[in-house]
């Protein structure tokens, strides 16, 4: 792959669809992937992988079993690898995902709201 | 590590002094890594990984050995792995770096601005 600059706001403004995945960067075996969020996930378990998430703007909520963890813009949480956790936003949420190549975004639930990951244009 | 929400804001208010990476968060074997900028840094390549350089705030110029790119806010620029590069900022630059754990800052070069990963207070 040609190494090319990216920008974050720009990606964002192609994407129209909440809960889509799209890949900024890669860095070797790892993806960096843009998201916009509103609504509730699934909960789901990456039983192989931390997964990190980066708020860039709004407020989102990961819940895991014990507690809520709130993430406000320039927050950010490494779900760890094995914990059940779900995401959720009541206003939109644009957000940065850290994760290796392959990583599906429902984890091992499955279900409509898996999502290919996108290429931006 | 205990999972803990992170604010880049609030770590980057804890660095004091430039080129000096600070753990921000890990995903399985890569650190998210802040840091401050400004000078310019040494010719160096990372034979053995890709890294990942998203500029927060400030105009970074990484210079490569054929281009310079230049990156502003919310850019992402990817060095690829074997490919020597030299950061440099006229005026201070807050960054964040993904790449493996143990991935020292002057790659190949070593030298007096070779840096240890620093923890966050």
């Amino acid at each position: 792959m040609s190494s090319q600059v990216r920008n974050i706001d720009d990606a964002l403004a192609t994407i129209t669809e909440h809960w889509q995945p799209h890949r900024l960067a890669s860095v070797n075996d790892y993806d960096v992937k843009v998201v916009k969020i509103q609504g509730e996930f699934v909960w789901h378990t990456h039983p192989d992988t931390d997964e990190l998430f980066m708020v860039l703007s709004g407020e989102l909520t990961i819940q895991l079993r014990d507690r809520d963890v709130t993430l406000g813009p320039d927050d950010v949480f490494v779900v760890p690898k094995g914990v059940q956790h779900c995401p959720k936003a009541t206003a939109e949420v644009h957000a940065l995902l850290f994760e290796p190549k392959g990583t599906v975004n429902t984890g091992d639930a499955g279900g409509e709201m898996t999502s290919q990951l996108h290429e931006l244009a």
